[in-house]
């Protein structure tokens, strides 16, 4: 029954393998994840000063995102070493929470989305490490795929 | 006013710096972080089978927490390098989710909770990937320190 | 005399270097690899258990076999970055040894041979590394490339 | 039964685990590992010239070596990050082979049996890259302890 | 003649080692290096607007610097393995040029005039990353150790 | 004005990002840099004997850049990882310096210049962990691109 949905990771007998992609083919693709941290009050304040984003505080979280978009078949152990070609990061203090998204770009013959997720994951990871001090509380919440385009599934779009 | 709340990582200008901890006396530690990813009831059957988790897919979300435990401070920019002296990880199936939880020991000059939260965050990412090509929906949710111990803090435990 | 043998990595004074293979056609390429490690039946009955594999402990092997293909250039000093499009590593006990052996593809500019033996030799690192605390003396034995295919060689196969 | 010999990373359910060693005490410890390379006699006159290692040859394989013993806990999924304090390698060609021993020294809670194994293997890799093109079908072989000091359970020495 | 200059990192057959320092006392040790990227006045203002560092140009060379600080020994091939444990930089545009300098402490075995000159060099390199596209001919400059603290040798400060 | 000249990898908000390739054409590319380290007439006469170079010690050198080549978007947090094709490295002994000088080819979608830089920074710093115990005040200088070749901008030659 290969119609059966499966763990594409896992052979038959339930053996972690790097899945053969050698015969797809190179096309543009991209991918876009999003997470937030929730954080107090206090903790918004100082990353804001009049309105503006204070020193390197939210551009430590972009660099670490993106350098670790880079490194995502080092973490995630079955995922394909893949070119990056393009990766964007926003980080936005809002309300009661820091907003990550991030769009990765490759022509390649695999998806990005690992990367994009990676990216939302590790700069989440490098903000708490930023505030911990005054928030030890603060969360990773919601890193999820938006969007992915391009390769043989085409686009894929999160329904909200 | 040293008194009032600072971001540790940024110096007055707002410059990221690594905080100088030589002084810092070495003492046991530990940390404990947790979060989950939701999925869908058709992925949590396919990693159980009669009850018992299938094959490595599994181990591959706890293996992957462990390595990127021991890469914490290569993945978080002003992160001190610190000897890891032991990690556990949970990846355990549930209702509409699989809960991950991390507890990482060490002996050293400073704390463990961002090697707890990589920890957890890492497992998760290797999990999506496990599962993505049934749930590309799938989402990592609440990752946050539990407790931590030792040190000059000493004991703090979240209030839930 | 270039039909002499030579030693490709390093030049006539006998300086390393990364050979340049810009120039090489992409093709898809595959090489397998073979080993063991030679243990006690102590370690081999711990490892299965009614004749299954036991946990977490063969998927370790395969899995640090796994990442380190994928880190082959980083360990390997004149090694040629490749990026690898599929690994499938069999850890698997016998007699009075664990067999291993790892198939690894590509379609790039230069074969996979290294990544092949790469990932044999770790996976039987990280098995000795869970098996060593009852067998200290156990070692890994006739790691070699079995067959090679692909490129402007083609098929290369071992004689018995 | 404690007293059964047991795995020491995997839990009684077989999960993986990082052994907690904070309580451990921090002594001098060392290891020494060897193996060889099997290859032919071409390669081998390769290798020296007059008598006399060519060039960076052998330097790569040492190299290879020092720094693959660095990058242990990188590799080896369970291993404990430890400070490496002194690592020396020999790689000496003989009759039909290349001799590769290793010792690895530290000051810390846990021993260097594994980093001293991966100088060795590694070493053994980067041979092997070096030597490729003339002998395609040379191989690693018994790669084990020699002999292990400091720590509770003191000298191990192998029975030859 | 023990009396004569040595390299320390060769033995007397001229073979690289890593020098066991186990023996070694712990003590607190610091350094500082500094250097410059030379450059054009149009890059120059483009670093500043109204005299401000523009948004994160300087901080990404900050921050590569940071981390490189931490990966020394994993590029620096006979470096030990060392846990930092501070690190300060400055980036600062001046007259034709934008000074770097750093500091890093440690309490540790070994100094850290390695991890300092690393974390000055990447730093010059990230800021010629971001700036080639505007002037191609930038370059690094006089990365030398001003001052070593700590250890047996106790301090020792450059003469100008 | 997308005729004034501009950092980039900043935004117009001034935040880092990776510029996207992935519409450019794969081409054959290459960059030659070169620097020097400056040390004392003492190393120098160390590092030959009889106007030979000793062992190991150039050798280590030009490892070690060649190995940081191709760690090169590890290091330089917005560059893109690029399957590097062929690196040579020369390591010179001259009157009061050491020469460095270093070549990298790809077939890829960016230029190779950083590459190129990385070499030889690296392996500047590997020679001053060699000789520093000698010549702690030895210093890393005019570390700069030569040449680069290939892609859409063409031939840049440094004029001198």
């Amino acid at each position: 029954m290969d119609s059966q949905p499966q763990l594409t990771h896992v052979d038959a007998a339930g053996s972690a393998r790097m899945v053969d992609v050698s015969a797809k083919e190179i096309s543009v693709r991209s991918a876009t994840a999003a997470g937030h941290v929730r954080t107090t009050p206090e903790v918004l304040a100082l990353l804001s000063q009049g309105g503006l984003p204070k020193g390197d505080a939210l551009g430590v979280a972009r660099l670490a995102g993106i350098m670790a978009a880079k490194r995502t078949p080092d973490l995630v152990p079955l995922c394909h070493p893949i070119a990056i070609h393009g990766v964007a990061v926003e980080v936005t203090p809002a309300d009661d929470r820091v907003e990550i998204s991030a769009t990765v770009r490759t022509a390649d013959r695999t998806g990005v989305e690992m990367e994009a997720l990676t990216c939302v994951a590790v700069a989440g990871l490098a903000l708490i490490d930023m505030i911990k001090a005054v928030d030890p509380g603060a969360s990773i919440e919601n890193v999820r795929v938006l969007r992915k385009e391009g390769g043989k599934t085409g686009l894929w779009s999160r329904e909200r």
